[in-house]
């Protein structure tokens, strides 16, 4: 079952946490980073990442830093809200494969919805424009 | 634009948390609820739902009540995993109409995720069997 397994720490994310990877950061702290999604679904998708952990999901997330990963996640969507004054905003968390999960440190997405815009699929592979996920990202961040 | 405007008393989750329309309850204490979707998107579709406040989204929920939920939400996934064993699960949460968001009370959803089974469209209208949905309940509140 898919929801089993053993932490990979060459998972892309922790490369990403350890500095060995580049991201395009919003907001970063000791306990979180949040950073642009480089395959967006829509418009200033943003990634929450819990640092110090090795949880694939949500479920290996110690309970004593559920709260504080998630204050970090309700205010960096208000600050996409803020920012980018989207229609709609949905969170959403996959645990597991068949749940569409493709990187297996836990991650929490926000993502933007815009009245008529269909979202482009998870795991779609049009890499955004990294100039233009600089902008988004630091306007997000000056609304923090 | 749809995540603005205001809070309605009669939209049916505060119905439900008033006691004046029935719910499936998998869980209740006097900060949250749980209770199964009348119209899951999978097997073991479960909503938690915050008490006392009054708010429409997630963007609106005081931040000093954001871990206290949250902890919830985990601890119910777990028990949903632990119940039913699915292959996956998606933890989701929809602010504003355009972003899929129907009833107006925050909530987040736990939906179960199974090998090849595509999940039934959010706003369908093929009510569950309330005996059936009583059972996975019961099930899950035993698994808390």
């Amino acid at each position: 079952m898919s929801l089993s397994g053993t932490y990979d720490d060459n998972n892309l994310f922790a490369k990403i946490l350890r500095g060995e990877v580049p991201a395009v950061k919003v907001y970063e702290d000791d306990t979180v980073m949040a950073f642009m999604d480089i395959f967006p679904q829509a418009r200033g998708h943003v990634l929450v990442v819990p640092k110090g952990v090795r949880a694939r999901n949500l479920l290996e997330l110690p309970e004593s830093k559920v709260g504080q990963l998630m204050w970090h996640v309700q205010r960096i969507t208000k600050a996409v809200v803020k920012t980018l004054k989207p229609d709609g905003v949905t969170v959403t968390q996959f645990n597991g494969e068949d749940a569409g999960q493709t990187i297996f440190h836990l991650h929490f997405h926000i993502i933007p919805r815009y009245a008529g815009v269909r979202l482009a699929g998870h795991g779609h592979s049009n890499r955004a424009d990294i100039p233009e996920l600089e902008k988004i990202a630091k306007e997000i961040a000056a609304a923090l």
